[in-house]
This record gives C-alpha cells, structure tokens and sequence, in this order.
C-alpha cells in the first residue's frame, strides 16, 4: 500500500449530538403539528448534528465533477462514444452542461477534475490529475494499477480539503465517465454478491440487447477477478474507475473531516458504497439526494440503509441529482430558523 | 343557483401543444442523453405547454392561503383547539408561519384570506371576507349554505385573477383551519365512494382513537347526506368548508384562464378532487408538488392519475408542500434554458 495512504484508515468525526437535540427541541415548539415537516425537520436536525450548531445554514456549496475514461468501452457498454468524456469537461468547463447550469442556480462553486481520459489532453478550465488514457479494461486485467488507485484516492481527498479550506458546508460529488455504470454495476455486484442482471441497467440509453451484454460482460469480469476481490479497496482497483475511486476517496473524507456530503446517484452510489466499507460509519455524514432512473441504484441504497430526498427518474450523474436537492436543504434550514415558536407568535397548542 | 357563479361552467384553456413539440424537441437536443433529466424534462415541457413559448420561466409566484373555521370541530375530531386558526392567520401576515417563511424564501407574493373564523375578528394584514363564523357542523346540516358556497368559491375566483393582473405564472392555494382533514376526507369519501376508515387519517396528530372517532363522525355525515350527494357541488356545500371551496373555485379558475396551479398535500388535493368534476379537464393545468403523510391523500392523488413530485412525509397545509416543490420546477426551467445543445457544445451525439 502506498505509504501516503494512511489517511484511509482515519475513523469518521463524530456527530455533534447536543446541536441534534437542541435542533429537535426546537422543531417541537415551532407553530406547526409536531413532525407536520416531515423530512424537513430530520434534515434541519441532521444538519444541526453536522455543523455542531442548534441553527444550522447552508449558503455555501461545492461541487467536484470527476471526469475519467474508462477502458471497459472497448467491449462495446455505452450507447456514447468514450469521446463524449473529453468532450463534456469541455462543456463542464464552458458553463453547458446540466451540472454547470445547477451550480449556477445554486449559487455553488463548481470544480472539474479530468483524472484521465483518452487524448491525455490538458483541458483549461479542468485541473489535470494525469493517471493515465483511462482505466485498463477489467476484462483483461485489473481497472486500476495500484499508484492509479491512490492517485484517485487522493484526488477525491484533495477535492473535500479544497473544499473545506474555501467554506464549503456541504460537498457534492459528480462523476463523468462514458462506460461508468458498467464499472459501478460490476463493483457494486462484488461488494453486495449480486448478480450482473440484477444490477446492469441502460445507462446512457442501451436497448434491452445492449444491457444483457452489458451484464454479460461484468459476469466475465466477475468471474476473471473472483480469486482476488478480498477487500473493498481491491474490489475497487480491479472493477472501478478513477472518478469512481476519486468520489469513494471524497465521501470517506468528508466524514473524517465533518463536511456533509449529497450523494448523488447511481456512480455515486457505488462509490459510497465502496467507501462505507473502507471507512465504516462514514455514512453517518452523508446525504442521500435521489433514487436514479438506473434500475440497479436501489440495490445500493437498500444496501446503504438510504432513504432518498427525490424520486424524478433522474440518471444523468454529474452530481446533477444531488443538486437539484440541495433547495430542500436549504428551505429546511429557512423554516427551522425561520419560523415562530407557539410562544412567540401566540399561538395554542395540542389539546 | 347564485346567478354570478356562471363563470363555473366556463370550460378550461386549451394548452399550447405548439410549444410543448418545440420544447421536446429542444429537450432531445441538449447535451445529456435523451430522458436523463427524468421528471425534470416533462416539468420543462408542461410548462412551456402552459406559458405558450419554447422556454418558460417561473419568476413570478403567487400564493394564497385560505382559512375557515368548521363546526365539526364541535364532535372533537382535531387534536388542537378551534381558536388555532385565527391564531394562525395572524402569525401567516406576521411572517411566522411556514408558509411565510417559503414565500419569503422564494421571493414568492403572499395573500391571506380570512372566509369565517369564530370570533370573526377582522385580521390587519388578512383579507377579510366574511362569510361567518366557519361552516355548520355537518352532522346537524349542510357545512355551508347556498349564500356562503358562492361567495368562497368567488374568493377563489378573485384570488386567481388578482394573481394573473399582478403577473404570476404560479399559483399555489394554501389552507388553514382546524378541523378540515375531517371535511376533506367526508368530502372525498363521497366523491369516490370510499369508506371514511379508508381516508380518515391523524390530521394534526390525533391518536389511533381519535381517527376512529373520526371516521364514525364523517360515517354519521355521510348517513345524514346520502339522500343529496347527487352533484360535486352539492357533496363540497354539504361536506366542505369554506377554504375547500374557496381552493375548488380557484383551480377552477386557474384552468380556464389559464395560469396553472401547483396544488398542495391532502385538503389541497380535496378540493382539486372536487374541481375536477365541477370542471372536467381542469387538471390538464394542475401539477401535483407531493404526496401528504396524511394517508388518504394517496386514494386522492390516484384518482386525479396525478404522480406528485416530492413525497417528504409532509402533512401541514398552508401550501406548505407546494412551495417546498417550487425550486424543482424553477431548476427544471434553468436546465431547460442554459443547457448546451450537442451541437453548440460540440458533443458527439448517440452511436
């Protein structure tokens, strides 16, 4: 293992229990019927455990779209050309793509990371981590070489403590990556023992003959890494991708650090899962945004325990889910803050 | 029948197909893969369908909350006290409330309107319309006399065309007054012939005695009416209230002039029920922002065939729920508008 590594094995920060339940002593006495907020109130209450404070807020957001190619492609998975990679840090960067447009409208700040992608080129706008033309197709070997893996480790670490250091309050991660459902479905198979069939899904648009060889294809790569998929970082080096490592990185760091992170969908979800098994109780500081249109996502999240904020048949990634939640977050923080006491606004309460 | 209600038999503004196709169309060509956007995408389509141009936005929202006492209140189906409501109004113009708190937060314009309260108190801030102190109690008579029918649902009717003069592009209608989950589920019992156990629910938080005190009481309404539930105006004069009626009159409204309605949870989605049949077709103009925590919405929701955007356990009224859905469609205006088309972008399209 790399020796720069050993940030992995930090325990999550823990909770700031009295902010909760000042939070919910608060919720009780606001002129509404108790729990009348529904999801609402557990989010302005989780927040509060977040941010260590009984009146928690959420002005700034950070976004890092990790971008890499994925060699899998080669075995035909996408209804996209792995081009379509490049070609969207570009849009990322130029303010056209569906996540530039959220941070936009979020007021977020938004950071593009092009960890790999075929050209090798350098895209202004996006910060290089070079780690390479993409991972190596898992078919023939594993995804990642050891130094790949901890360099997109450390890119997703990076990412939180740039984040952090800003002001950030909560952390989005996106992904983009032609090929990278295939990837995240072949992980999340190894980690949960699920079947490809099971957890294969259209992704960009794949019609019904294109994902059963889409499953085909992670049943054979499956089977090649059987012999090694002893632990959860190996799983990840030998079945997913630099975005998806970076993310798993990320989300384990944000825990340890105490930032919130919005999870996003079904890459996302992949990465979290990941990295709830190399950093157990990291989950305790993530958010769950959606339920992707991707049909193998609520394995995961089942997995997770997660309940999602939205429902919208939403499967884009690039951390787009997660934003589009984030005004949930927001309003909740407003009417907990906002909103007057049965005292204050004299107003009776339960019979 | 009061001869000023003609207006009720006015038929629904036809939407803008025109602009619907363009907007698909528009859809198809932005950089992401076709549906990736999900709900976001139909959102963006309805609401060009709606504004009649190729690209909507939603600048401009109005809300208005309507509140009313009930007489049923007398058989203690509520688990706080009658004089709540008018409480509540006050702490609605105060800015106390939840649903100022989100009109503020959403730069939205907020009218209150007092039908009928107890003490029938004039409110600084509130829009007075005197209809007298609430509804009768509906198992000793009709809820509301022929007089008091027409004039809530004329309150609706105004509230729709003052939002229009003022601009909106939204219009969400808000309820206030305890004891009106007992009307809305007596009045959509009777409208789909449903059994009071089905759609009685906890309300504020009564306990599971409660509710069943509750469902023998709206039972008892339903006995005692039988003979003269023949037409939906009849069943909202008998078994609702004058805040139902008056949000009945104004999704009404909202459909034949053409602004369309964001409707709200459980008592909302009540009197869209009834407009609905009032006004067969006026729910092409309506969308649904969430499914209430108050269990009979869901009967409601099915049969509008209306799939609601948020489903957050939320169960208060006000509008609450509706406005919380706000900034999904305002982002799925954003995304419609400042995303990138493959072409400008330069992104390869689909192989």
């Amino acid at each position: 293992m790399n020796s720069n590594l050993v940030w992995l094995d930090k325990e999550p920060k823990r909770l700031h229990e009295e902010s909760a339940a000042a939070a919910r002593a608060r919720q009780d006495q606001l002129t509404k019927p108790p729990g009348a907020l529904g999801e609402l109130e557990t989010l302005a209450i989780t927040l509060a455990a977040f941010q260590g404070r009984e009146q928690p807020s959420l002005e700034r957001i950070h976004i890092s779209v990790f971008a890499a190619d994925h060699g899998v492609t080669e075995e035909v998975v996408s209804a996209f050309p792995a081009a379509v990679t490049a070609e969207m840090i570009k849009n990322f960067v130029r303010g056209g793509a569906a996540i530039s447009v959220l941070a936009r409208a979020l007021n977020a700040t938004l950071e593009v990371i092009n960890l790999g992608t075929r050209g090798q080129e350098a895209i202004a706008g996006s910060r290089t981590v070079g780690l390479g033309p993409g991972s190596a197709n898992f078919l023939k070997g594993p995804a990642m070489t050891e130094r790949q893996l901890a360099g997109a480790l450390e890119a997703g670490r990076e990412s939180v403590e740039l984040a952090l250091a800003s002001g950030a309050q909560l952390y989005i991660g996106g992904d983009m990556g032609i090929g990278n459902t295939t990837a995240a479905a072949a992980l999340a198979c190894a980690l949960l023992l699920a079947k490809p069939e099971a957890l294969a899904g259209p992704g960009t648009g794949l019609d019904e003959q294109g994902v059963a060889r889409k499953a085909a294809v992670i049943r054979r790569a499956l089977e090649k890494h059987s012999q090694h998929l002893r632990t959860p970082r190996e799983v990840l080096r030998r079945l997913g991708g630099f975005e998806i490592a970076s993310l798993a990185g990320a989300y384990m760091r944000c825990a340890q650090l105490g930032i919130p992170a919005l999870i996003d969908g079904f890459i996302a979800g992949a990465a979290a899962l990941a990295a709830s098994r190399m950093c157990p109780g990291a989950e305790a500081w993530w958010l769950f945004a959606h339920r992707s249109g991707e049909p193998g996502h609520s394995a995961i999240l089942s997995a997770l325990e997660a309940r999602p904020l939205l429902d919208l048949g939403m499967r884009l990634g690039e951390g787009s889910g997660a934003a589009v939640a984030v005004p949930l977050l927001r309003l909740a923080c407003a009417l907990h803050t906002g909103m007057a006491t049965f005292a204050e606004a004299e107003v009776s309460g339960m019979l």
